[in-house]
């Protein structure tokens, strides 16, 4: 094993925190939270010292059809300015875009016109190519870039380590360790990190890891990979995001020894806006049937469907994916 | 660091499974459960492969009244035998004992006429020479013995190890490391568990592990103290237990390789049983409030009650408690 990087009462200015509520919580919700909600968790991010906020993806509009969707499916520039102005502060923007689903040649600003710091591909393994392309695009743009390669827990070593080498010959900034269908303990997260540590060593690309919390294990995830040297570190507000949802920012935040990572506000904004969301029905966060998917390591969406469905046949749900292994 | 033990599907042998569900449950209802729960509790870890299950306290007829509680706050032999008869099974029964709170001279028959096999002695570190008494009089009576060590974080590390040396010269079977106010994070999980490792390193004596959920790590906490060799292991039914709860069996069991644990009667027990208790107003479990508490190493009761008022005032909450640490 490699050593841990710091001990639990450093402060590692490597690390960047970064909020993924509007995102991954977006598919929570279709993406429709109030202008009020995001102006307020813009305020909130800024002042307990987030450093990256994600306002959610840029898809394609032919592919998807923007009355269908909040509008943080889409980003448009005007909608973010519309809550940070020039953004005239510390923390940066990011936005994701899928390979695929995403018009990168025609829907990007050069940086220089754009409010946006940061574009996050996400991509499978097998779209490594086509996400390389994007991220040499973004690049030349001005962006930060990162790649976030999804669902490793299906890929094999060989492959993992080919996408990797792949990745570090490009102009991308941020690597990411995507734990998709939260099927990953936290040997074996240590395992992982280790190994794309070592492919960036010597370079000046860094490290970032994605939690998804089936096995109620995203907040410890995300403490085992950061002490081996991971520095982009994704979370959001209660957790929010599909399925069992992510890491919960305010788990990290009292974690993180940095002082200027500040708790009060959080605590603020969750009091007073995240009940609302669930009152009006919107669901996320570990429960049994979100376990079952993360240990036989499957796409959670047998188990989203059996959430929106109320269904509390638990015996009978893991007996059913069982006879469909 | 010292080596893992086994690997993530390593089988093995010396890893045994408590369920506290009724013990450290009963702390969230008065030790009130049905005799069908009991019942079919019992039933149920006998199918999933349990090693051993906690009915409850041995707690003083003198300090308590029995009118106030629960029967299992008592465990009176014959309570026990009404749901177990002789137990003719291979799952072992436990009950705890609290120094200071436990008629341990006259409430215990010799094991040859008992169906407990097994008492924990809990206890505080200033305690444990009144817990060695205990020990060894539950030793020569015939039972197996725990010493359940609390509030270690709140503890230096020179008298947990002069705690540790006077039990290992003891009758005791199991030492257990116990994370009273889930403060503790995996690596200092991981760093406890050498250290308690170390001391019975060449003695037939085990480590055992309690957790508790206030950061979320319960389980988290709970793998990684087996990685290093813990054999113990403490859980209960959706991680039943007082305030944020313990570690949830459900996820062990879904981690531990041991064929001889069995998911699926657990999971129709709880499908049956637990979301009565939820119904009938028992609280447990995670939750931001319990966080606080364990983030600032303190004892849970103001998390418990707040959420027994049912505040929301969550950032309110943080502020009067960092103004009283």
């Amino acid at each position: 094993m490699g050593a841990r990087k710091g001990n639990l009462l450093s402060v590692r200015d490597d690390i960047k925190v970064l909020d993924v509520t509007l995102r991954d919580g977006g598919l929570c919700n279709n993406f429709e939270f109030s202008d009020e909600f995001v102006s307020r968790l813009y305020k909130t991010n800024v002042r307990a010292g987030i450093d990256y906020m994600e306002f959610g993806y840029k898809a394609s509009k032919k592919v998807f059809n923007e009355n269908e969707y909040g509008k943080w499916k889409f980003c448009n520039e005007e909608d973010i300015r519309a809550i940070v102005g020039t953004n005239n502060t510390d923390m940066k923007i990011a936005v994701m875009a899928d390979v695929g689903r995403c018009d990168f040649k025609t829907d990007f600003l050069p940086k220089s016109e754009s409010v946006i710091d940061m574009v996050r591909v996400a991509c499978y393994i097998h779209q490594i190519p086509a996400a390389i392309e994007m991220i040499e695009h973004f690049h030349s743009l001005g962006y930060e870039t990162t790649c976030n390669i999804m669902a490793i827990s299906k890929s094999s070593s060989d492959q993992i380590e080919q996408a990797l080498e792949m990745l570090v010959k490009t102009s991308v900034d941020v690597i990411y360790l995507v734990d998709s269908y939260g099927s990953l303990y936290p040997e074996n997260t240590a395992d992982y990190t280790q190994k794309y540590m070592k492919i960036v060593e010597g370079t000046n690309k860094l490290i970032g890891f994605h939690a998804h919390n089936n096995q109620n294990l995203a907040f410890a995830n995300t403490i085992e990979t950061l002490s081996y040297g991971t520095s982009f570190l994704d979370a959001s507000v209660q957790g929010m995001g599909r399925g069992a949802g992510n890491c919960q920012i305010e788990l990290l935040l009292g974690f993180l020894k940095n002082p200027k990572y500040n708790l009060y506000p959080l605590l603020q904004f969750m009091e007073k806006y995240m009940p609302e969301l669930r009152k009006n029905g919107v669901v996320w966060g570990y429960d049994i049937q979100y376990m079952f998917t993360g240990l036989l390591n499957r796409h959670p969406r047998e188990a989203i469907a059996y959430t929106e469905q109320k269904r509390t046949d638990v015996a009978e749900f893991y007996h059913s994916l069982l006879e469909n292994e």
